[in-house]
């Protein structure tokens, strides 16, 4: 090497969620040396979290003792809909204010390297193909349960993201015409069914109507705050009706999974997200059965259904790909 | 023309379907020159039909007052699970006996000239890509309503059918989870909702709890030989029952469109098939307006929802398509 440390090798990857800011800074093996987390903070505005975000980047440089001149480019997963070639944020529905906003821009502005912008399901999937499965399946569905349900699709051995770039909306695919309502206006979406905010509908109405849970006893007034992993708790140390929920979440799942099998015939279906990290044990040998049992003769042969080992780094990881690829 | 008359340059394409087969004989513009049709007979069993498909291509060949020498191929779309590189239908649940049938062989053997097998769905939509829409759109999604709803997806500008080769049946997408029994098991998939054989469910039903309709005057026992012609006459005689059936059926159709809007993000979404050809005036209005109130914000913007004018021309001119890029 002529220039050692002077070459710009590096790239770093951030996942801007809306509780909290990950960056991570990767190397030419896509190996990930360094990271950093900082609370997202979106109710102080947009140029505030812009400003976490240019923060945030340069701790994870920092980090691996690197500066950013040794950084080829910034790829960024935003929870929303994303104008790629723009680089901008049209929408984010968990982060107010977050309407058109350009992402790309403002941050090329204040870090001084190229920056791309993806939404956040799409990145995730992107780093599950490339880091964990080697690029090797052509076709993969992934699908991220969380407070909302997001999904990504490889098609063809790349991210596809369709005419209006909004390909992967699965969260909205209706399940139950007659289900209970979605944050979208509509009955019975997948994310009305499925999602961490749909289990604590289900959780509360149960309360309501006499049924007995650990939670209350662990969270007492505090159940809005419930998290993934106090489910899990609640379900090892023997919590029936927790247990119950979280069956019949799996279903869901299993249901949703063999529409996007019938639909896509994928080879891979990858499952990610808080709710599917902290209850993975819980819920995969249902998730499968559910979805054999729903998916057409044929469709589901040799159709790999397996929880991602990336857990929350899919998003660094996949925007890290992304931006080697935009730079390369 | 050095040789007049004896360059194989015409290709046929077949549409096998349950009651009928339909052949046409297209030249290098695509333009189809003849036509022929023989009912199918499936209850003779397999040999017999492939016969009828080698007559039904002969019958086409000599309407244009050709021979098979200047045929360089032929296409066919089969109504089931198709093996492509084999040439075979795997299985076909609308035909007795169909199980791995090697349908290229047997017919190369009869006629002498390359055979291409796809299943019919996806045969129509690459139909109507390549003839009714000049190819120009990269994303389209085919829907085709008749007994059952089948499906056809062209991604990237080309038929995509994934790693089972059966994507596109999104006729078993589960839309309503509490909702009618489906055909293969499950519940409340799309084609127990809104193919013409739910529509026959519901008419039956309707009429068991005493709703009045035109259909009983019209068929009298007759009624299980139901044809989409019948709703659409009782309809514009007046028939408030079977105009609320189709209205539904239209919203249901419009639901499924939504989630392989949301999913897919297609730039058009085409549809075919005996129900749309007989009552598109009756059900277009409904299916785009509801398509549009279910799929996500963003999504379906600049999205073309049409009903193909190809008709049961859809089939045999895809087929044709395939058998000229397969031979070219």
């Amino acid at each position: 090497m002529a220039e050692p440390g002077n070459k710009a090798e590096y790239v770093v990857g951030v996942d801007l969620g809306g509780t909290k800011i990950l960056a991570g800074i990767f190397d030419n093996s896509l190996e990930c040396i360094g990271t950093a987390k900082v609370s997202t903070k979106p109710q102080r505005g947009v140029e505030t979290v812009i400003e976490r975000i240019e923060r945030c980047v340069q701790d994870a440089v920092d980090e691996a003792d690197l500066t950013m001149k040794q950084v080829a480019g910034v790829g960024i997963g935003a929870p929303g809909a994303v104008d790629f070639e723009m680089g901008s944020v049209i929408f984010a529905p968990n982060m107010e204010g977050w309407k058109d906003v350009p992402l790309k821009k403002e941050l090329e502005k204040q870090l001084g390297v190229p920056v791309f912008v993806e939404n956040d399901a799409n990145i995730a999937v992107l780093g599950v193909h490339v880091a964990e499965l080697k690029s090797k399946p052509r076709h993969v569905a992934g699908i991220f349960v969380g407070t909302g349900i997001g999904g990504g699709l490889i098609i063809n051995g790349d991210l596809y993201s369709g005419f209006n770039h909004t390909a992967g909306e699965i969260g909205h695919m209706v399940i139950d015409i007659n289900g209970p309502k979605c944050g979208c206006g509509n009955k019975g979406c997948f994310e009305a069914l499925a999602s961490r905010t749909a289990i604590f509908q289900r959780i509360k109405a149960g309360i309501k109507e006499g049924e007995k849970t650990l939670l209350t006893e662990m969270l007492g007034d505090a159940l809005e705050d419930l998290r993934s992993g106090d489910l899990r708790k609640a379900i090892r140390r023997g919590d029936k009706f927790v247990g119950k929920v979280i069956e019949q979440t799996a279903e869901y799942i299993g249901i949703g999974i063999a529409n996007l099998v019938n639909i896509l015939s994928p080879e891979v279906v990858v499952l990610g997200g808080g709710v599917i990290e902290a209850l993975s044990d819980e819920m995969m040998t249902i998730i499968t059965k559910t979805a054999k049992e729903h998916a057409m003769p044929g469709t589901i042969k040799g159709v790999e259904i397996i929880a991602s080992k990336l857990g929350d780094r899919a998003g660094i990881t996949g925007a890290a790909v992304l931006a080697r690829r935009e730079t390369k």
